[in-house]
């Protein structure tokens, strides 16, 4: 295979990172063909990319003999269809996380994959941000020693609009998520209990719509570690993402990315600029990064980076903690029907 | 009364801080005597600092009708009847913590140091830490807004002795009543739930002594905040001990002191000082700044700065967290018998 | 106007940094043709980013219609003379820095641009590096009140080859002439005198050479401002850009950019990681934005934000530095032929 | 020799605080008489710290054979003066920084030292900060490797009066002497060649005063290195002293030392505490631990930290930069008659 050909599903704001990536910045690979339901959307990313085919219906891809991989970056709940059948087409496949909410589906999706024997990446980004990856390589080679304490602050600027949020899933499966999949990253290791406070402290429209915003989550790790991560919808100052691991012969932490590194210092004191606003700011270069490893892994016949079981676990981690928040105890995973 | 004359029980480690502090850098202060069942620990002391009197049995100094107030800062089991009889003598008393663990004994003291109306400071020093005042100021003032997370972090350099773990009451009422503590005095208000994870990572034999060495605590606030806390009893980096409070308008924290600020850039790294090793060298200076509290408050007439009932919720908070752990759910304060 | 038609001469490693900004990264702007006296390296451009035309004789590029503007990347002793005759062709033009180091070649050049009336933009990159811009925003707005003191380090990682040493110009002309032009820009103002000290401490083949390695220059602005650089050729823990503007209502500084914020704490201290190794790491972005800044202004007929002048200044500051490092004696720049 | 008996001369501010460091913090020294021309300052040192005797004629103690040693601390003038009657009586010998302005008083008086066989030590407390304490050992145990380039960025929080400036001996000598020191003392090398420029951009009455406050001097060290020091008479964020030496294999630097570490991050950015406001706050611990050494040096019969001929040089340098600020020459050290 020499350059991969490649399908995008989903026009909206990560489809036209996805492009934009696969269109200039990544060798080896070239953007045939964008579908989204609304098509003026895929249109406007064909022109700017040129890129040859533009359709509403995504199926047209799966059938076209030209393209090796799909990237899915469609609405949620559409995820799991397409990966079924663009497994089932025999495509290489890149899906926007999450997978879904519903675990049967997400199995009967993994099943598919095996079946067809192609590739499945989730877009668990985060992992190939400069900053998380120094940690996991750090811990990874034993930096620290081993591994005991984990802390995760993840903050967004600001909340989404209440219609989405009546959408998303809820707070752990929308936003935590991420940070689950960070921890077992990071730790390199999976959590067998989780215990989760939450409170509605930002909107209360927030807890009308039946959603938390602001909550603290303890992880109870097989190989002894304990963690713990702390979430809101509102950091006035931005983007807050940092996470820290403590062990046995040290620690490692990293800290907010920030756009430049000045010092203003007058009578009122020391003053810096914030951290980048929100994700894609923070997290342009990983969105690059995580398509680059998946263009790769398909050409060179690797393993994904982030594979169906990565996109699995964080989903079974966030209804535990749905389930812990509820009943106000610690869940064990085994519980969620791992 | 125009020089604070004090008597000071217990010429261990604490008590020579104080004893330094009362003697030599509190104006309107004056030791007068020293107590200590070990007489040659007193007699140090004593004769260091110009001190005339020096005796085994504290009784002494009660009956000394020249010393006006009382410094507590021997064996943790005896604090609870020496603050009995000392508010009885009519002193004045300033008692390092615990004040007890059992919540019948410390109420017993509590009830006779206000029948005698005297006043009682207990040795929460970490108030008068310049970071953390800063942070409470900066809470009070309302400069992050309504708060809503808490991030404690609080780690030893290394584990006491094992013959010291079996009597020090546990991780929770050794080691984290102080950032109970804290977590009070930050948020200005009162936890009414924890929940507690803990482990024996660092050293096995804490865990045959019936303790762990590792924890992490989540506490909910009565004002909606949400905290988290975690302890490590062996961070090889030195002393660790960071808070974070966020909240509706921003977020203060605070970083570890360090000896000096220099930053050494080699081919293999950018190198700086650990932070300072233990909390005499960390909080030296938050020592010297209690007892001056304690001076003023009691020559001035005013209030203590750390009541009674300051040093008493901390001991329900560890009770309830040990519970927590033993139960493993989460535990109302009101469960110990608030 | 509409897209910008653009050819490069030169394909060497700015060069290609260009070539991949105009093809890529650019909205506005198309590469059309590629000059290089070494063919495969103008080859191997186009065939990345499919550039229709390659030519060895650049000569072709002023010729073609087509070619709204031409960015001169080639020697530097190349640069006057393609100046002149891009302007007599109607050419827009974005010079790399230096023009040349002989100032009637310059002086003839810009007046060959200015009878053309076509705009020139020198490369002097770093005005749009996020850093240092912020910090001219900065003092322009007045946020350190009245400049006073101006500090620049400046030290490259490693030395270049002692051949390229040897056509370089000297330190002063070849590397030190950035922060001449970072100076003129952080202040706002112009300089009037020079003193230079320097020595070789690097590496005695440099001092063979006619050269030195390492300086320290003192500038003075007609506006009152005493600036100070310091240079050294090799700084083995990468490449260090820092820069403070010091004034009456305050200060600004900023340092140098890592690739990850990453703090590791062990028994033997905090580590983190170094700068960016060199220019081509470190300044990639501003690459980009010069080029864009470039396109804009000749698109919309705007002056470009680095003229003539601003390439040709820091040529008289390297030329008084020289003279001052030669004659042990501050330099005014009159005395060069201002 | 037990406890060493101290006499102070000079009740003012620094007096003050050696007075308190030797009365108070420094084991093996006794504070046994106060001299001041003004007597009740002297008092008030002596009722605070219980020194049994005040005078107001300096004699007195020269006289008193059971003072051991003696520290100078009244008005710069008088000095040279004290120090030779001091080593006439056989006091050993604490003398504030400067010895005088005048060569050859100095000279006699380092005569009159070396003839009685007595100690002098000079009072460059800054030696004795741990933040440039650490530099030097860093720099003395190669961990930059052979030292390059060196910068002192030294800036005052204000201006002195304008009576005090006509008295002082000018910036140079008054402000710089202290980074002189520094100089010598970071890169343990001797200057023999300095540049100075100065402007008066902060007050215009400093300028009528005929002095300047606003400086950048250039040191040229036999051992290569160059060095470049800043001062400002005013800046507004508190006082500013950091330096930073540059070296073949490293640099290391260190930076304002601060009252607390806390970062407030709001919707407006990210904010810290200023740094100390002066050297009272910043060098506390450096007075202190300078007295500490003389008392060692003198009773375990020791060399001082800080010797007469570092006494010396640093005036000789500000002679130096006089001349090359009046003269606009680099000036050799040699001219000023070394």
């Amino acid at each position: 295979m020499n350059t991969l050909t490649i399908g995008l599903i989903g026009a909206g704001r990560i489809g036209k990172i996805h492009a934009e990536s696969i269109a200039r910045r990544i060798p080896g690979s070239c953007l045939a063909a964008v579908a989204d339901v609304y098509l003026p959307a895929a249109e406007e990313i064909a022109a700017r990319l040129n890129v040859p085919k533009v359709v509403v219906d995504y199926r047209h891809l799966l059938d076209d003999k030209n393209i090796d991989a799909i990237v899915i970056a469609s609405a949620s709940d559409t995820h799991a269809q397409i990966i079924e059948e663009a497994a089932s087409a025999g495509k290489e496949i890149f899906c926007e996380k999450p997978i879904d909410f519903d675990l049967a589906r997400i199995d009967r999706a993994l099943a598919a994959v095996a079946d067809a024997g192609v590739r499945l990446q989730v877009g668990f980004n985060r992992r190939f941000d400069a900053n998380f990856r120094k940690v996991r390589e750090m811990v990874a080679a034993g930096k620290i020693g081993q591994p005991q304490i984990l802390r995760i602050t993840s903050r967004d600027p600001a909340p989404p609009p209440i219609e989405y949020i009546k959408v998303s899933g809820g707070l752990f499966l929308d936003m935590t998520i991420h940070d689950f999949d960070m921890a077992r990253y990071l730790v390199g290791g999976e959590v067998h209990e989780i215990y989760a406070t939450g409170a509605v402290l930002v909107d209360p429209a927030i807890g009308k719509a039946g959603d938390i915003d602001t909550a603290v989550i303890t992880l109870t790790f097989d190989n002894g570690v304990i963690g713990t991560i702390d979430n809101s919808r509102r950091a006035v100052y931005g983007y807050d993402q940092r996470v820290e691991v403590f062990g046995s012969e040290g620690m490692v932490a990293v800290s907010n990315e920030r756009p430049d590194t000045h010092v203003l210092a007058n009578q009122d004191g020391l003053h810096a600029s914030l951290p980048y606003y929100f994700f894609l700011e923070r997290y342009l270069d990983s969105y690059i990064a995580e398509m680059q490893a998946f263009v790769d892994a398909v050409t060179s016949g690797a393993p994904t980076a982030v594979t169906g079981e990565d996109g699995r676990i964080p989903v079974v981690m966030g209804l535990a903690a749905q389930k812990s928040l509820r009943e106000k105890r610690p869940v064990g995973l085994e519980e969620i029907g791992e």
